[in-house]
């Protein structure tokens, strides 16, 4: 029966990182390698508390259909958030997603045909090129540097790619490299598409989880001719569990993105998003980020001066100043597929960096979480870590 | 930036039943227009009730990401309710998708490339058809009679589209027809798949509510080679607002569905999965569903008994045994979309029935929705619609 799939499934694979996180599962592995927000953190007795609140007072409402934009007390409470950050943005510059992982797939959809480029950092978020490539695009790498995607770079590649659509980057923290962009690179970013008549789509899960330093606006702030999308998400803020994202955008774009939405899956779970709506009424948001912060504070801290004191000299890293992740270049003759399967032998896992490349060939980098583990175990697996690096590279 | 969409959003437009269900919204509208069940039906206590449940026993796991294929407690107690009704199924031939629409968009990403052919019920279901249309498909509409697709009308429309890949059915009180398959007509569906290689997806919604007559085995259950992929939501059995439905689907087919459901959002809400799994180990599903049918049994009834009152003869319909839909042919000159313009003046409302052809050129029916509207109101409306349906054809 396989010739009758469609030429982009032919072509897809199923995600590297989830089946390592499926290896990585059982209790006796310190786990480095997914993208999970600590389960400690979550609110589980504001969830619960708001949503006896929500069946008590609109349970009705909240198990029936509704619009596919989402629900309005919701959207009106991101648009302040986002304006909050710099964003002129009103509810109605909102649609509500099941989490961001599905503003990307539609960006595909919306975007991409067949051959059409993706310009992307390098690395980029392995999520999202799983996502773009069910469209079958082909990608166009652009070096970044600490500031964020080298402007002449990207010139470059617009002018090798004429096909290129849009620009995907990750701003803030970025999976998996950790790094920022700088503020005038981003408004750098936006003449560019100007410029060239270029869409961005700007991936923001990780910018309110920032550990030092001042925040800088997002892309989208910058956004002169309505041409930056912009993705978020409560998943790492609040629960990932419940799928709530939204898509900012202007009305010409955001309409497609509705449109698609009515076609993918009607809505965003009516429940959820009335939940979320009480909790954001009812509780310190922000109180509740700022404590986030400081667990996840720490466990980077921890991290790196384990990494410090355990990795050899020769392991790479810059330190992250927010989001989830450690980014760790290696020796460019290692293999870090081939020390996953030393380390998960050692009861230790991460992601072994080459798949955030999406056109390969890079197989030196692993990405650490240190979110999820506790103290201890951040302590135990890095110097487990350390051990097989130590002999291996 | 028109010119950056994608080719197969450039031909998509937004659906016109969510388009008319805005319309209706208003209060003061009696709509028979959406297929929303009955609000008054929800166990909105239970749901509550096992909502506190989940959050005290599991809220940590409720609120982090889980496995693509779904919650598996869950996953086993729908596989058990499906061998019920005739399939041999096991939890691993199952993945909890956001409502059935969702299997219906992955079906069109899995299978189709640009100028195949859908092979489908003519009319068809309206979502279906924007879902497919999305991967830019063409469709040809197969003559159906009171026992399902006229199986030498298939066989000629298969000869004709060799290219096509698949044959989309509703075969229990189809949307918007209200038509049920026979059992022989089912086998003989597959017979004709197996010889032609092609696949099956069986869409059903509505299997679980009928008011008279006995069950009939889905498609799914004369499956032979593993080509029959059965799409299952508790959309109209428990609730729309959660979003969970599942694709039924053998290994290698199922596996496309898990890979393109990780790069669409990931996962179901874990949240969701757990609460519904949690009411059908708590409470007596079944006697749910009993509840709903009594009082949709009544609904339709009454809708029929009205419609025979009050449409002048020249409307003709048959009595749907199961389902939410009635569906009224209208003299051919009739334009449907013109009667609805009219209605939602006098304040009732109703789908054309033209958006269930994909090829178009049938605009004189209508559908009308019995499981939303309490009974007084189905009284007034098709009061409503019977004068002007008097007056006009």
């Amino acid at each position: 029966m396989e010739h009758l799939f469609s030429d982009r499934v032919k072509k897809l694979k199923a995600s590297e990182i989830r089946e390592i996180l499926k290896l990585t599962q059982r209790p006796e592995i310190i786990s480095f390698a997914g993208g999970l927000p600590a389960p400690e953190m979550f609110p589980v007795e504001a969830y619960k508390a708001m949503s006896i609140k929500v069946m008590d007072e609109m349970g009705r409402e909240a198990m029936q259909y509704s619009t596919t934009e989402g629900y309005d007390p919701l959207r009106e409470k991101i648009a302040k958030r986002m304006q909050a950050s710099g964003v002129r943005v009103s509810k109605e510059d909102l649609l509500i997603t099941n989490g961001s992982q599905q503003g990307l797939d539609f960006t595909g959809k919306i975007f991409i045909n067949p051959g059409d480029y993706v310009l992307c950092e390098s690395p980029s978020y392995l999520g999202a090129i799983n996502a773009f490539r069910a469209y079958e695009c082909e990608f166009k790498e652009v070096e970044t540097d600490s500031e964020g995607m080298v402007m002449d770079a990207l010139k470059e590649a617009i002018d090798q790619h004429p096909k290129a659509k849009y620009i995907y980057v990750i701003p803030d923290f970025q999976n998996p490299s950790g790094r920022t962009w700088s503020e005038s690179r981003r408004k750098e970013l936006v003449e560019l598409a100007n410029q060239y008549n270029l869409i961005i789509i700007e991936d923001n899960p990780y910018g309110e989880l920032r550990y030092e330093g001042e925040a800088i606006p997002p892309v989208k702030a910058f956004d002169t001719e309505g041409r930056v999308v912009y993705l978020g998400t409560f998943s790492k803020t609040f629960s990932p569990g419940l799928r709530i994202g939204w898509v900012c955008a202007s009305p010409l774009l955001l309409n497609k993105y509705i449109t698609v939405k009515q076609g993918a899956d009607l809505q965003a779970s009516s429940m959820s998003q009335r939940v979320l709506n009480a909790f954001l009424e009812n509780y310190d948001f922000d109180a509740h980020i700022r404590a986030i912060i400081n667990v996840y504070h720490k466990r980077r801290d921890l991290m790196f001066s384990e990494m410090k004191k355990h990795f050899p000299q020769n392991a790479k890293y810059e330190i992250s100043k927010g989001g989830l992740f450690a980014w760790v270049e290696l020796p460019e003759h290692v293999d870090a597929r081939e020390l996953m399967k030393l380390a998960v032998s050692n009861k230790v896992a991460f992601v072994p960096g080459g798949s955030f490349f999406p056109n390969g060939g890079k197989e030196n980098y692993m990405r650490l979480n240190f979110s999820n583990m506790p103290e201890p175990k951040i302590v135990e697996g890095i110097e487990r870590l350390g051990k097989i690096l130590s002999k291996e590279i």
